[in-house]
């Protein structure tokens, strides 16, 4: 830390708090195993198979709930990610603003979507980065976390994609989106988005490559499953890669294991709400330190060699 | 509260106590927007639609449950409430009882009932406020309940109806259905009566009108729920209009909020329970002041305007 | 405690720890009246009827879970008990081990299988008490334990049998299938068996009598469901029978209670874990007397009346 | 249960209800062995000794708090027991009514009380029975139930006399002292009584022979201490010998041990609450089955050989 | 709300933030009856008197904790309050800011003080308000909190004064103390102040009149801790005035009730934390709506009638 | 892990388990500050000076408590470490076997010792390391752990010493002493040695150097205080330097952190329970990898940077 780092900060255009109801709904990732890594989410996560896909993918998600990831024969990549828009009129604003900014937007087939509440609306663009990201109206997601207690039951919220900039990936999400941002670290390699009132439901990490998430997250009820989890997570063979501890941004509580494929799971309770109907908000900026992404003490899990946050 | 209060001892005559393994199932509500309070059902309740009626209607409950709740295209009002009743010969008994005085007494359509332990039988009769209700035989309830943790499920517990005169209905119900009186204000302007061993399963109060529910009340498991259900309503744009506090009659704990059509929701736990079996219980009479509403203060919800219960 | 008991050490051959991830999966039970009997596991436990079988009886399990409870008309007596597999080669061992000891070896109809992952593969043989045995590969569990909370869901987990001699039943186990002795009474007339990280799948007592179980067990989630359970029974007019108490082996927290048919149904948390990758374990051996199956105290159930812990 | 049990009705007159901010405050009980049974109380309980006294005896309570537990030397009996009277003109109206009653009345030594609030009064009678009883006006409770946590602290709750004639004893706490009859046995030989918002802080049973305690309790703040408990006087090599377990009337959860001298000590959490000042009550009446006093199971303590409640 | 509410920032300079050690530890309050009121505290809150005053005050405090409440004879109001200076140099910096403001300093009897850790110092000065406010070094806290579990033990937290403008009052605490603003309404008529990582340790409200507290706070352990103070209040016949609820600014669960002269006492718990050592923040703003002050719902207290909180 | 690990099987002789009541007391440590290290000690543990010392050191416990940790001034170091002797007897065996061995044998200053319980005896020799060790018979022990609720209090539990050879500290403490061994690491570099039903009161490890503590340990109630120590920790400054975890020997949750001496303190709960007057135990033997210490996962502290465990 001897040498100071530079203060860059994100900024934020008109768009930005657009969206005030949007949710992450799934991930699809390319894994080598597509059938050993469903094993995985089956015995470890409680999901079950909801579809199988054309090219030998899979679609899972807790039983009568939407579904939250699909797993796509390949090298491990980052195949699309999705969000659910419930603002009234958050489906014809994004598809407005791509258009303004020259976005490429196709239609999703929707016969790959879950049940829809009203019509179904559902497009797909490339962000900044060249990912595929995919924006749909709403789902019904009753069912979702009604997963076995005991091993006690989650919810799908957020993802955090590895980047070499931040900057283009935040200007694109608060000013064409619609998201705002909620925390950053202050040299601008971290930053924490958000289109309802948690805190973050994308966050954008400079990790030296593209084309990645750097982890995704599952919401337990309350610090009690973390000890429940663990003990599971151990019954089960599966390492805890980093915590229990509480992250800076956001405040949550957090844990994170690997599935077979090396993607970076989170679970995680006690999020930040903001309330932006009631608040005006300016975004906080974070020491890159360690305790700033571990507030109770500076451990980092051994995979994140290359971060924004070092010790 | 310088008037002296009139003193009512509310009467229960022979049959009281005949049912003791009969608890309420479902209640059948006009609302002006169906879809709409539909949605309210599932994003806030977990409840799912479960079938659609012929005249535009809504049965709904929670994933492999019994239903609950229809939701009837019309001005807000009571459209029908109806009881389950496990009680050996419990069904020929209310039927007996009925016939005996002279109240009006027919099928129900087997097909709108949810799948039937042994052989289906439902009458439907009304209630001296000229309401209808209905007697069904056991149903399978298995998977009530089994909504998303986190947003911590619930039961069906119990009904209030408004009347204009608490007497002739407390009267039918202990009279000719066969229910108990657990409590009741001392002036006579509420009364809250039993079927199994919850403290009441049905309430009525004098609200200067007839033909709505007061309110109806779903289960939480504890305390603790509370919290968390607080906390999801605000992230649903949902106001508290009650509480938390616990009621004197009962002793649960309970919250109120409302649905879209303005009918008041109540979540319920720790309520009291009676063993008739071993016990001889003499009804109570509680003061009608605030406090007996609520134990913890005197603080009544704004839309009591019109009650034995009054500041 | 006069006499002396005798100290048997019951020994375990090399096939012992063959399994690490095998686990109770159904056991099918004759009783007199199977309608009334499904009527109070899906009263009492949540169960659901999941399949009806050719000769009146019924599989039973949890919503979408894998069936956990065959009940078989009949006069009250153990039909058949099972384990789900899922080592790498533990079906094929199984199978070889079993042949080389001369036992009968036949298929079981794959069609009464849970749906399974990967081939099918599932056996039957006979214990040297002369019960049926089925080992079977593994089969999808999601959704077992999504019963109702409130009334807290609980998985499967172990079986009790009752014999005249243990060790012939353990040398079996131990010797032929595969399993560990992790206690047993120091007088050899009960013992504890596991098969994965919990301290026991499968227990063996001297109860005089072959051809029964002397109970088996469903896990909750923690003490707290306890009282909600004792309280849940109390409403549902069933009587606790022991408890709630400690285990000396296991170290679970415990209650018991009766069917209809009179088998002892125990609930159980917190059941120690055993790891035998990591750790050279030597069985216990504890004095029979009444503390050691219940460290809080000296109470039996009324029940156990001829067993190796006597008062 | 096949002789019809007699049906008693406990009567209550004018002065039953005067009391209700009454509690127990102290007990005095002669054992054999006053400093075995001094360490006793300190190792499991946490009361230090706060004074000794003249005779050898030993005054114990809670670090700060007020005195609830004076061992005498002797033959194991009831030396005397105490309640502290708050109620405005509580000391005065108690006095008079025994006075009229022709009761002998004589003053206590007010160095034996704790700290007074305002100025001290302390007087002592004798009960029906012949039992010494004393009543004194308000003490510095602040620090009671200071105690350990894990060994979660405790309020001194109530005491049972037991007794050859439950109906004069009942008579003279309601119409001469003050108290009121919350719950009796249907037969009579059991009767709880309160002076305060509790179910009861004195119930007398008829265990066939005067001058000795049926047992006293103390107040765990929760269901969760009671695993704590077991667990912690298992540690300490004491048998639980009653429970865990909810009693009917008071409803309240138990948990039952002896001390060295063969007091039977109850740990309890969740008693009923009467609300005198806004509820017009009568008196439950309980069958004579165990169920009754233990609503879970009818398990009863190996030590109610003789009393109302038999199985 | 048809009236545009006028928008106001509170500024803060330079000094602002120099303070990050520092907390509430006493304040004084007149009431007219001494006596009453310190039975009031000793019986609700826990509280003992620890020393008496020349003047017929009383100086209570917990256990062996620090003092927190200073009771004075006199006409309801706020003699005095008081912060506890942990930070290097900090009351150094307080007096050299107060002395280069032209504000009174003058020392305060160390007599008064509880046991200092280091050497004793203690001033006195007058806020723009004109109310004696405090601040001295530190002293030992050990103690504090070690109340009655069962009424679970609290720390002391916050003092929100009453004021009839509350810019010059942030302005001092900002400019010449060295607080930090953490949240304001964003028409400038209340404000959150810190001085350690919790969000408020000071907060100013405009209620039309200086010189009185408007309410202050103690800390409970957790939500499960605000049912059995409920229900503790409801025994000692403490109506509950508002709440229980969550806050917008701090995010903090509460409880209202008052003490026997009419000052509102808050529980309270789960209040955010700022780590100003690691994060740059800018102060928020709320809209003054009913929904920010309980996030929960719109209910405010019947003593909140002058406000910038109004419905 | 290329290469084979050494495996090494600790003996135990014939006094192993005599000792069944015994636990440790107190600790003595050398610190270049000692008020400053007392100064932490009350702020994060909230022990308070209970005593000065001659020598400018002092004693510290909690409340009414008995000591728990004397500071003393020199160099980081082991002074001495000390254990309270309740088994019947134990006392003059530890003598007679000390004496029969030919160890020095001292008596301890009476005056210097917590007050007693019976007649004191406290006596000091040298264990094989060179380490003072103290033995002394049972002092009164109340209010230990009385600390401050939220800041949940704790019960000292165990001591680990670092030494360059296990086995001789081992074979002292087992056949000299009456330890018994519970769990040791294969390689022998570790070990866990039990005097009472706690899992371990002592543990000696290899950490390549004698004459310090490797850590020692306080209790927590239960999971639920991790997270508030944690939050309190991270509100002082202070760093978790390891954990949360489970160990694997012992079976507990452990969390570390520093005091400013670099002395590493763990706070534990949930420890395995031995009975040996019920059960035969034999010590069991983990693999040295770090999954054996955290069975959650492979994250060492980085203090570990010489020992029995490595990655």
């Amino acid at each position: 830390m001897s040498v100071k780092p530079e203060r860059v900060i994100l900024e934020q255009t008109a768009a930005a708090g657009t969206l005030r109801d949007t949710a992450v709904s799934h991930i699809g990732l390319r894994v080598p195993e597509v059938q050993a890594t469903a094993d995985f989410y089956g015995r470890v996560l409680g999901l079950v198979v909801q579809r199988e896909l054309a090219d030998g993918g899979l679609q899972m998600g807790w039983g009568t709930g939407h579904h939250v990831l699909d797993l796509l024969p390949g090298e491990r990549s980052l195949a699309y990610y999705a969000f659910e828009v419930r603002d009234a009129g958050g489906m014809a604003g994004i598809r407005s603003r791509l258009e303004q900014a020259g976005a490429p937007v196709t239609e999703v087939d929707p016969a790959l979507l879950d049940a829809s509440i009203g019509d179904v609306e559902s497009i797909e663009t490339t962000d900044p980065d060249g990912n595929t990201v995919q924006f749909h109206s709403a789902v019904w997601r009753q069912g979702e976390g009604a997963g076995d207690p005991g091993r006690r039951p989650v919810k799908y919220q957020h993802i955090t994609l590895g980047t070499v900039d931040v900057a283009p990936m935040t200007d694109w999400f608060t000013g064409v989106i619609g998201f705002r941002i909620s925390d950053q670290l202050e040299d601008g390699r971290f930053a924490w988005m958000r289109s309802n009132k948690d805190h973050h439901t994308l966050a954008i990490v400079n990790v030296g490559a593209r084309g990645n998430v750097d982890h995704y997250s599952f919401d337990l009820a309350e610090w009690e499953d973390f000890k429940s989890w663990c003990d599971k997570l151990t019954e089960q063979d599966v390492d805890v890669a980093w915590g229990p501890g509480r992250h800076g941004p956001g405040n949550n509580l957090f844990v994170f294991f690997d599935d077979p494929a090396g993607n970076h799971i989170e679970l995680s309770a006690e999020m930040e709400k903001f309330y932006d109907d009631r608040v005006t908000y300016v975004a906080r900026r974070w020491n890159p330190i360690p305790q700033s992404v571990n507030l109770w003490g500076g451990q980092l899990p051994n995979w994140r060699r290359v971060s924004g946050v070092q010790s």
